[in-house]
């Protein structure tokens, strides 16, 4: 097993700059930490490029990591690398998801047009896996998928269903060459989402938080939907709406 | 109009200290900022003690503050009282909910078991508000429904309801009298949400965000239902399990 000690190590500064979505972006790599996220990132292990624990870890019994890269540093380089007050002791360096074979053939898709708060992207990822969603889409002007704070709020969602940064108009457009039903999401010129009937082929846009799904993708849709309010707040939560929709739309 | 130019004011400090939930509790007030909350309280007036302003502030020109006592401090005390980096110079002294008489009456209501996550509550109180429920019943073991991110994630909602403490034992017991439909949430021993008819009289109890709801309250209800999980995630979010539950419920 390799060991790092010194917090000066080259590797160290590699990692923590993870942290930055630049830094992700040029290496295509994500940080990850704490035993519940590791574990759902090994049951995919080919996520996983390295593994980084204290002597202090104690990894579980049913853990499998033998032909995982074990990386064992100090407690002050976990503490330097950590994003968290009271690290856990584990942490990985984790590949992003790039395979985008799956949405030639995904049947249950959601499409996300500039979702820009973390908790609510980490929700809306957790819901989609949840309701059975194959492939989470997500556009320009979200927030980063390897965001921290996202991939907490996935609970690790983020490792159990491909989810892929990629141009919305382009999937748009694949789309509707497969005929999956593609839907938008909107208060102006929708119709209640209980007006159309429950599918099992469908795409779900869903869009930032203030100003709802581009115009442009909207037209593009073959209806779009609302969520009927009945008392005085003016919208949902997105992720909130997700689910509702989600729910209703699959069968 | 009433001014306070100094930060030593015994007045600045008894607003300061509604941050805290002992003297929320104790003075049966609460403290909000920012002209969003402040609109939507001052849409139920007599739900405002004090608007406390700067000399900056502008006060929208469709605000009616006639009857509403308003105090003047400078940007100092402003910033002091205030629980955001940036403060919008503008903040409210609130009265508690407390009016329970809507209990008697209300054919949709939510009840909630020990919801820890500010966020959380706060987004459930704004999803209850949008899906029609008519009081939203908070007990024990919740976090304090008047704490600042509680306010701030119901975006205003928590004007738009009553949304009441009182212990959920007692609150069941009244509800079983006057025959309203009453559902638990429960992953063990419950039946699919959708096995059940959508009615125009039900009462949900959704509960801790590890826990769920409490066996006793479980116990006390007519079904438990469950929101089946299509994908590998343990468990949805809190506020969205209520949101998928309400909009299904309630006709």
């Amino acid at each position: 097993m390799k060991r790092i000690d010194s917090i000066k190590n080259p590797q160290v500064k590699t990692w923590k700059k993870l942290h930055t979505k630049k830094e992700r972006d040029k290496s295509g790599l994500f940080f990850i930490e704490g035993f519940h996220l590791v574990e759902e990132a090994l049951k995919t292990k080919a996520i996983i490029k390295e593994l980084i624990i204290t002597e202090q870890t104690e990894i579980p019994a049913h853990w499998n990591i033998d032909d995982v890269s074990v990386i064992m540093v100090t407690d002050d380089i976990m503490k330097m690398i950590s994003e968290t007050e009271t690290p856990q002791g584990i942490a990985a360096i984790c590949y992003q998801q790039t395979n985008e074979e799956v949405l030639h053939t995904a049947q249950k898709i959601l499409l996300l047009d500039a979702v820009q708060d973390p908790g609510n992207l980490g929700t809306i990822i957790r819901t989609a896996d949840a309701a059975g969603v194959e492939v989470v889409v997500i556009g320009e002007g979200s927030v980063d998928t390897y965001n921290g704070k996202v991939i907490r709020s996935t609970q690790g969602a983020l490792f159990h269903l491909p989810v892929i940064k990629k141009d919305l108009h382009e999937v748009v457009k694949q789309l509707k060459e497969r005929d999956v039903k593609l839907y938008g999401t909107s208060l102006e010129n929708g119709q209640p989402y209980t007006d159309v009937q429950p599918s099992s082929s469908v795409a779900l846009i869903v869009g930032n938080e203030g100003n709802g799904v581009s115009k442009e993708l909207l037209e593009a849709t073959d209806t779009n939907l609302y969520i009927p309010i009945y008392g005085k707040s003016e919208s949902l939560n997105v992720a909130v709406a997700t689910g509702v929709l989600l729910y209703y739309l699959y069968v």
